[in-house]
């Protein structure tokens, strides 16, 4: 029986990804129920076992729906069918915060792969992202308009997750789930249109498929990795920069620097100095930005966290607010 | 009678951009008769002239609609009654090529502003491009795929060419026109469905807006200006590191290089062997790249224009292919 494309299209990547690992090692395979993880769990025990590999499938009971026990408990069902080593499931409490809902389910996912990865001494943690969730991310940076960091979508590799799928269509994951007979979960969540996600993912993307023709997924998923790497050279440079810099941030000095790394060392500077890094706007940088490129004898900028920034004999200083110093932003915006 | 705020939205940064210049200098104002272009002619005879700037209004009659001609007649007449000092009709002929009707009709439109610029002793030429422009012309960069450079939209500057309303949005000008009564012409290529753009205005960024909040546009035009920022402090870099490499690609120093400049020199080695540039894609440069970073005794890389990459004594060299080595890529995809 020769293996179905869809399958061979999952299996390939999560290969080459445990490939890396040797024979012995612990992975821990995340599993909502959905085609993509439902499909990365049957690939991780496929070519696991081959490898030598202890595969542990976990799902994460976030509590934020009605049934989500019995969907965790199915779920583990389906994982032990699949032939995993051992199955856990791990409740975890989601205290909505600041960033929404999404978020802190999120991170209370990761906090809790981590705890269990430490205990069951897993070297790796497998996730089942896809390119189409890649696209999505992207789509979902492009909104908040903060440049290459926030266009760069999901990272293949950090810490001990991996995300084999990344390059794979959710459409392959969905049939891999078929033809091996997987019963899918379809998540409430991504069908609600309170989430941004599930209006990128139902209406925003196929609008963009139906305009600009069905290579723009992909076209969204490579722009992803291509800025993601300009991205991590350009923050590292800034980084270096700020810290040769030392406390004093010199006119001078910043001034030979080009406009990239500039602005990205005045953002670090601002934030060090307390300014939220939620508020501190790309408009409030090149506020900042316009003390050292366009100065005129300006008072002062003022920016979130009651802060201000001067000139003052040729460095540029931070400053905590005093009262009477409240009027609107000095800097040509 | 007070300045309505949309007329002062657009003579504000025209002011910026040409108090720049000398009084007596000469400028181009690039009118086609829409609002953009009309609210810019506009405003630069009134701020132009109390610089004592001379303002030439330039309309392109393309010839690539019937009633063209027609059209260049009434935007000539517009332009004397706004107050230009002096006014050009210029015909050109499109030739359609590979890069589409669109492209062509820009090129013919640049060549032609060049040209008079030269004979009329223009030290400037004004485009009346917006901020929506920009953030359509993002989204267009979008659907190709190739990084921060083609996602980094419009220059406000080059050459010869300012941008003065980059910032501005098209609503303003659209506005400006009506209360100035400037009768605005209406492009029927830009409900021509058969332009990528025109899908962009009327379907794709609409729906965006809808589902994902009407900060949108604003967050492309920001994210446009950042890559900007990015791709050009990269593409520096790494012209310079393949200056230093010079005829040499020796694999030791490439694989020190981070990979945004890696491979971006890499591109430019191919580019510099021959093969076209609207060919070679970034799947072929990463695959040139494993024989940097994957090297796994790997024969040869195809690459469009005929050529092959090959790793020989730790140098990468680009050849010509022979006949016989014209099998698929051998890279890792």
């Amino acid at each position: 029986m020769s293996l179905h494309p869809s399958v061979a299209a999952v299996r390939r990547p999560v290969r080459a990804t445990l490939e890396q690992l040797e024979p012995g090692e612990t992975v821990i395979v995340a599993c909502s129920g959905g085609a993509d993880s439902l499909a990365l769990a049957s690939a991780a025990v496929f070519e696991g076992h081959k490898l030598g590999l202890q595969i542990i499938g976990v799902t994460v009971d976030h509590g934020m729906q009605a049934g989500s026990a019995d969907q965790a408990a199915k779920v583990v069902e389906q994982l032990a069918e699949i032939g995993v080593d051992e199955t856990v499931t791990a409740t975890v409490e989601v205290r909505a915060d600041g960033d929404g809902p999404e978020a802190a389910a999120r991170q209370a996912r990761y906090a809790v792969l981590d705890q269990l990865a430490e205990r069951l001494g897993a070297s790796t943690i497998l996730l089942g992202h896809t390119r189409d969730d890649q696209a999505e991310t992207v789509l979902l940076g492009l909104t908040r308009g903060s440049g290459a960091r926030s266009l760069s979508g999901m990272r293949s590799a950090f810490d001990r997750y991996r995300r084999p799928l990344l390059a794979t269509t959710r459409t392959d994951t969905e049939t891999a789930c078929q033809v091996q007979g997987l019963e899918v979960w379809h998540d409430p969540h991504n069908r609600d249109f309170a989430y941004t996600r599930a209006r990128i993912r139902h209406r925003v993307l196929p609008t963009l498929e139906d305009h600009l023709g069905p290579g723009v997924t992909d076209a969204l998923a490579r722009t992803a990795e291509q800025l993601r790497d300009d991205a991590d050279f350009i923050d590292d440079i800034a980084e270096a920069a700020h810290r040769d810099l030392g406390e004093t941030l010199a006119v001078a000095t910043l001034a030979r620097y080009p406009a990239a790394v500039r602005t990205r060392v005045l953002r670090i500077a601002a934030l060090e100095a307390g300014s939220p890094p939620a508020e501190l706007t790309r408009e409030h940088v090149k506020a900042v930005d316009t003390l050292v490129t366009g100065w005129r004898g300006q008072r002062w900028i003022d920016l979130p966290g009651h802060l201000l920034a001067r000139r003052t004999d040729g460095v540029i200083v931070f400053e905590r607010k005093q009262s009477g110093e409240s009027g609107p932003f000095t800097g040509n915006l």
